[in-house]
């Protein structure tokens, strides 16, 4: 039994595997409930992608949904264990220690992966069930998902900071019409534009397996050190322009004098396949992260 | 006579409805003049919106243009006017006294308007006559319409705040394409790809209906509570990820408490159409909004 | 022999010359290098967009690639000149002292170019080849044209600050894809959808024409000071849409009573071309620029 197939068997909601080129895969997996979310979904994926985080052969992880009846990918919160009221939840916080679940897992995300994450949406996905993706790298959707932010007709809001992230991902225009009407649309309908990676599968049973491939992709012809520090500058950039030359210019000074600089030239220069051995567990400079982490944790009561 | 019919009849260039399922109608209404802008047209506009905010009743205000020979939805500035010398408006203001009309509207749409707004683009529009739309949260647009931002090509500078909006509507290069050239595209052309709603009617006569159908359907399937605060995340994000984890989070704890949330959630598992009575009038937690509203009247000359 | 001739005379790698209509085409032209950047590119560059800044006749800028054998546009760092390391550099600066050599560039005309920069891409970019054109304010392409963005692939970061500009110019999402992957992508693909102007020339030779059209267009049918401000207030924009009324309130005072708008107006009317006057090289206000300067030149080091 792998570390991860005896992490697999603790956990309720999630399956986690890895293969030999890095790239691992996690699985929502409740069949029964097309998905949904529950109050336990969330520190089950913290818990594996924190073991992914630090298990240093990990360069690319694949998030998915696991088979079920209706090809859903995560049908949302799991609306049979309650509404959204305090009372539902059976919560003593108070209203500013409360911390959102699908919040908690896409922050975490955000500020603690440095692993390229890519998200197989491979069946129709609704609230927690879209939003969740929307802090991973890319998403490579089914061209048929059915998509909805369906917040304003539930009467709450975007959650898991789906508001921060959407119009940075694709600009206000598109996140109001998107947020405002709580419509379903497809995913490869023009309002979606950008969101999802430009390959759009025709066949749901494809999503995956291209996913993979991609992974296997990144994983074997991309630098792990320069993909973070990629998605690092694009989500963490200065305020500035010249704010952003002086760190990128530190970066290309540093990364330009590491070793898997050298082999992607020499690898580039000898047209042949480049076999990168930095990581992002023992070969980042100490000045990173450049922007802070917050804590966000309620003393005493982080715990669910 | 209702109350609209009263504050319609004292208004010279603006009418005003509104029907049952709480949405607003108001048609900027100058035949003659090609629905161009005026020097009273912001002041009626705020005059009218104010009312409409003001107004429990009111969920979703659409706004559109009315008949005219030419399929004009707004053609500009009223240049039979004048120019836009200080000579030509009269002013006493100074430099730095001076406040753009078109930015006066529509910086009080964004900031005072916390119902659904909704632009029915039913004809081409010019200059102040599309950036007069930039802060209203959806645009609906007929695809023929010419829609051009000609400030370059009149000596002066994109207005309104179109600057600041059209960026964060639709990113920076599509903004400066459009904005550098000061062409003629229509609403249609890839160029706006994102600014106006995904469906574009291809007959003019159909825009406003098509809008008011939206609206109705917002009015009657959304919570309006639920709607400015989608909206207001969207263009008051926090300065962080975390911030808004935060923002979002408080925003779930008391909706979820709310009535709303309940309805939303009963309608849902109920598979009928949810009854929301929450308003932003009467509704709103006392911390919003959570950002300032800058006072950018100038005393004693703030009146026209 | 004209200023620029002599110029040029004295540059190995760049070519320059400016027509009657103060449209200036500047060309990267090392042939036998496929129009690669070496570490005399970004100097040679610095230079001619200084002079092209200074002179008063010069509006817009076109950029291009010069003729060469594979139909490259540029081919990117120069690797026959070594890898990234500091040893091939041969450079005697720190970690902290080292400037990008791109971002120099790319800086430098968005910081201190305020005449309109068009980018003539008519051959295959790769790497500096394409992200020195983030900073021009539009990119004309051949379709067919293949941009990579490579970084990832040799073990570097995505340089000449594209991490800060990409995301602004088409959204996050599609940035990520294009520097996570570092895959070839056609100009024409939808993943780079907004990041070129619409017209997307089939064939090679016609990029250029069409640059130098549009470039006229805009140096003879627009405001130079306009266009200025248009892209200033785009790329320097205030903090909050109050700040942003404040700043193009003043800018329409103070251009609604230059001769360009009086002009602009008054050709509008008359139905004809308009002849703009003012240049940014003597009619600005004194309040511009509105944002900081900073200085990244190194004490003592700055010069190669």
């Amino acid at each position: 039994m792998t570390e991860y197939e005896a992490l697999t068997s603790r956990l309720k909601e999630v399956k986690v595997k890895i293969d030999s080129d890095g790239v691992a895969l996690v699985t929502l997996d409740r069949p029964v409930g097309r998905n949904a979310w529950t109050l336990y979904t969330q520190d089950e994926l913290i818990k594996v992608y924190t073991a992914l985080e630090e298990d240093e052969r990990v360069k690319v992880i694949v998030y998915t949904g696991g088979d079920n009846k209706n090809n859903i990918f995560c049908a949302g919160a799991d609306l049979s264990m309650g509404d959204f009221s305090s009372e539902s939840s059976g919560t003593k916080l108070t209203e500013r220690e409360h911390r959102d679940g699908g919040g908690r897992f896409v922050t975490f995300v955000h500020n603690r992966v440095r692993k390229v994450t890519i998200a197989a949406i491979n069946g129709h996905a609704s609230g927690v069930g879209i939003t969740q993706t929307l802090s991973m790298d890319i998403r490579l959707a089914w061209r048929d998902a059915k998509i909805v932010f369906p917040f304003v007709r539930r009467g709450i809001v975007p959650e898991a900071t789906s508001s921060y992230l959407l119009p940075k991902l694709i600009g206000n225009s598109r996140a109001l019409q998107i947020f405002l009407t709580g419509n379903v649309f497809k995913a490869s309908d023009s309002i979606y534009n950008g969101l999802f990676f430009y390959e759009q599968p025709e066949k749901r049973e494809d999503v995956l397996p291209r996913a993979l491939a991609l992974a296997r992709e990144i994983a074997t012809q991309t630098s792990a050190v320069s993909c973070y520090f990629a998605k690092s500058l694009v989500w963490h950039p200065a305020d500035s322009i010249e704010g952003q030359h002086l760190l990128d210019s530190r970066a290309m000074f540093v990364l330009g004098d590491g070793k898997d600089s050298r082999e992607g030239v020499k690898s580039f220069m000898e047209k042949r396949a480049p076999k990168f051995a930095a990581t992002v567990n023992r070969d980042l400079p100490d000045w990173v992260p450049w922007w802070n982490h917050v804590d966000l944790s309620v003393p005493n009561k982080s715990k669910l």
